[in-house]
């Protein structure tokens, strides 16, 4: 078992290996990925289908003095299993050495930490421009696939590639025919169109941005592809490598069925079936829910997503039935918000759907496209939480800090099922305000809420009480509960416990009526506190008697951490927060 | 004088002129841009230019039924003045009523409130979504110039429109040759060939989107317009009128100067001399004369800018001698900030130079692009004062908010010439961290300053005192001063004076120290409070007994306002906050 790969320690040993050999080592990375992918899951066609293309690169190219850019770099495992990282895949033991993303802390062949789509072509035109300053002469290569071309940051750094930059630069597009779900653009046409033609059709996205240009067919074919590569290595000036690959190559499901196996919960080899169990109620599924039965009443109800579906549970069956009130637009943030401003405007009521992290691009669209106009549209967050995603490259714990500070935005953080719910069709009917609502990342929960929500700002005082006020913001407003039931317990008096609901503005009336039996006010939220929904209301109370405590994550990245740990070494699990209050009070 | 003009109250009556009469429109047009460009400046280039297609449009299509998006909007002037607005162009009384931006509030055939380039494909296709949803049959016509092509928003939505959108959207592109500066990417060079095939070159970067495509060479050619556009109008599909135009057409200096004419101070018909004493000094001055020379002594240091060289000063001439360390990536901040991090990774020394308010399109790419991979890329942000552009598409209010929540990022605000230097150099020459400098917003002033800044978050006691402390933030450090001098003049006693420097941390010895002999703190910033600098303080000592008062903006679209009145109105002058300090202490 991994016979090959076991005499890889440096990609020096790649070069050694014969053809006959270099097909046994694709064998073995495949395998090792198996080891992996069905123990702690991972992200599963990208890496199956890149296997033959990393051996290549790494064949004809001389990391890390030539310089290689993964774009989401979720394909890098092959890469790293050839720059002395294969224990990461082949012994249990040493899987969390590795994170799933290309990063410069393991290795000098991985030049940054990367997880968003579409930067590959821009971070290595960077690098070919230090280069060029400094008069080097090394190859600078971009690995991007076809579905992170659609994002603004990758068509721009085509765009300037094609004129500004004179100078060596290969950017490999591995096409493999899928983004994360289907792909949605008409560059994809063109795609189509150039494998159709071998790269020879006379219409050619690449070339009208004036980008040198070579196509080849076998994507997966480790000899053409060193073929390729040796040609275009030294070239002198940017060129596109067109690879025409397999998603999933070599793993039978994830080749039948590219959208599910994209990324992958560990599960079994053999039958495919993942160790989770999804039937239980979540938030996901109940947007889904929500979103299906709002449509079919609602001719003016549309759902737009930058490529991440799955976001609202909207697997192809529901996309089919939703049809022209759902509306991919592939990798493309910012399209999608302003686009949806444009609908908002023009009567339509859209949502946009994705995760916490990736809605960062779109930060000025949120702020001029949608905010200053005022335009109804629903901006809708998942993984928001510290409890979600844990790494670094796709934190949601900056989401308040983020887009709550925008003028405008109302951003509404639920606490249960029924605040959700009522949230998010409030959301959808009104027609005053642009509203972002953040998906609770705890397992839901249920009981009755109040579901007016035209009054902006009127949090809601769910038990009343004296001396200590808290102000439970969303899925922590269940912290809220557990503390407020322990003070009780353990100090004897009965606090006042606050569903804040608005997590961009201040109940001023409030806030102020809390001034006279409270003297402390403390805060729980899900994120950064940094410019987040408690230094709001520590200013409040600032020039006042009324003491402030604000518990939330520290402004920094984070990087795989245990989200429980990470509570208990901030200082707030419930036993460390009752501490505080008894020093405070 | 305005003879046709002054009969034109709406689209309508534009329908009503022959041949003759729409050339004399044009010319009344023109004479009117003269009237309040010379008076108050504005936008200049880009109206002259696009003057016929203005007539042209509104000829032949049914403004509000059928809808224009205008991409920037900074071409609207003629629009403006054909849909009952000419009074802000003839009659100087009356010069207020109209903003430089299409503005909803002004008029109906205004959809959007727009001043950031690459908006307008999106907005329209959200218009043309709800439009189809509805079920209905007007024609949706997005404007936009060559200039803002480059932008991802723009690029992710033609990518979008070539393939998903199936139904009626116009896009204009006014081709004139020229962004703010010179033109910059591949793209450029299509078009280039597209002008001189008339549009038949076999590469079409538009077709190779999918989108159907046809030529006007006669951009200012009001009839070969209204043909184009008739022949158009109704259809089914996207489709793209490439319209070649002159910018400036009929003003001789911004023909040929077009740089310089893109936007203008008023200024004197005859001479083209502006109004303005260029000659005192400023910060943009002073960066360019830093640029010049640090260029000159090292090789590693490089100037981005995304289309925004006059932001530091850099004129053609200045840019022609930094030769290969100055890169104008186009309009694309995305790329920009992306490319600057691939520059410092590989040991180049990049600064990124424009206005704050488009670096917000780049707030993922900070995050990501270099943030997280802690790259010492210097951010240098012009306009970022309360007290600078007062459009609300262009405050520069939210740079604090927008960026120095995010994590590793050290945003740095200077208080005087002397500080502004050394925080640029200290900041190009440091490996350690990503950086971002605000540049004061107030006039130049000059004062010995502490320069060294490797110990981050540390703040500078300017002068040490009792009872109430002054945190004067950036540009506002000499309100700090003049608040300091009128409390000892008034109360007596001598306050403390804190120069912060760092805008995006807190010193949380010096702030402990204060609070043995202060019980009040006083914070002010050059912006929007929430999410800023005084909410961290007030958050520090929320548990104290240290009371904060915190000044800057609300959380507001402010538009067009009078700087000083706004002050005033926010309780921020110097009188208004001694009487606060009275009560408070």
């Amino acid at each position: 078992m991994y016979d090959i790969l076991k005499t890889i320690n440096s990609p020096a040993d790649v070069k050694k290996l014969d053809a006959g050999a270099l097909e046994t080592l694709a064998a073995d990375i495949r395998e090792a990925l198996f080891n992996r992918l069905t123990k702690i899951g991972g992200h599963c066609g990208p890496n199956f289908g890149i296997v033959e293309a990393t051996i290549a690169l790494h064949y004809v190219f001389d990391s890390p003095r030539d310089k290689f850019v993964f774009d989401v770099s979720h394909q890098s495992y092959a890469h790293k299993m050839l720059t002395g990282r294969k224990n990461g895949y082949i012994k249990d033991e040493c899987f969390a050495e590795d994170s799933g993303y290309t990063n410069p802390e393991e290795s000098e062949h991985d030049l940054f930490n990367i997880g968003h789509t579409s930067t590959s072509v821009s971070l290595a035109t960077g690098l070919a421009k230090a280069r060029d300053l400094k008069g080097g002469k090394e190859n600078v290569i971009a690995l991007i696939g076809d579905g992170s071309l659609s994002g603004g940051e990758a068509l721009e750094a085509l765009d300037f590639a094609g004129a500004e930059l004179k100078s060596n630069l290969i950017i490999v597009v591995n096409d493999n025919q899928q983004s994360i779900a289907e792909v949605h653009g008409g560059l994809y046409n063109n795609l189509t169109e150039l494998r159709e033609t071998k790269g020879a059709a006379a219409n050619n996205f690449f070339k009208a941005l004036g980008l040198d240009y070579v196509y080849e067919e076998n994507g997966n074919d480790i000899q053409a592809l060193i073929k390729v590569f040796q040609k275009v290595r030294n070239v002198d000036h940017p060129i596109v490598v067109h690879i025409n690959t397999q998603k999933g190559k070599g793993f039978k499901l994830a080749e039948e069925n590219r959208e599910m196996w994209h990324w992958c919960m560990p599960f079994d080899r053999e039958t495919g079936q993942w160790k989770f169990d999804f039937s239980a109620e979540s938030y996901t599924s109940l947007t889904a829910g929500y979103f299906m039965e709002k449509a079919q009443k609602d001719k003016d109800f549309v759902v737009i997503t930058p490529a991440m579906p799955m976001m609202a549970g909207l697997f192809e069956p529901l996309r089919k039935q939703l049809g022209k009130q759902y509306v991919d637009v592939g990798i493309a943030e910012e399209h999608a918000v302003a686009m949806a401003s444009g609908i908002a405007k023009a009567g339509g009521k859209p949502v946009v759907v994705t995760n916490s992290t990736f809605m960062q691009r779109a930060y000025d669209q949120i702020s001029q496209d949608v905010c200053i106009n005022n335009n109804p549209v629903t901006i809708l967050l998942n993984y928001c939480s510290f409890d979600g995603l844990t790494d670094v490259t796709h934190l949601g714990i900056f989401t308040i800090p983020a887009f709550a500070n925008i003028p405008n935005l109302v951003v509404l953080a639920p606490t249960c099922k029924e605040e959700y719910l009522a949230m998010l069709d409030w959301s959808v009917e009104q027609q005053e305000h642009p509203v972002m609502i953040i998906m609770p990342g705890n397992v839901v929960t249920s009981r009755a809420v109040a579901t007016d929500f035209n009054k902006i700002n009127t949090f809601k005082t769910e038990q009343a009480g004296e001396k200590v006020a808290i102000l439970a913001l969303g899925d922590f407003y269940q912290r809220g509960q557990e503390l407020a039931s322990e003070i009780e317990k353990k100090l004897g008096f009965k606090p006042t416990l606050v569903n804040p609901r608005f997590a961009s503005g201040l109940d001023e009336e409030l806030l102020n009526g809390l001034a006279e039996k409270h003297r402390l006010a403390i805060t729980l939220e899900d994120g950064v506190t940094d410019g987040g929904f408690g230094q709001k209301v520590a200013a409040f109370y600032a020039a006042s008697p009324m003491k402030v405590k604000s518990y939330g994550l520290r402004k920094e990245f984070y990087d795989r951490y245990d989200p429980q740990e990470l509570l208990k070494r901030l200082g707030m699990t419930t036993e460390q927060i009752m501490a505080d209050i008894k020093s405070l009070i």
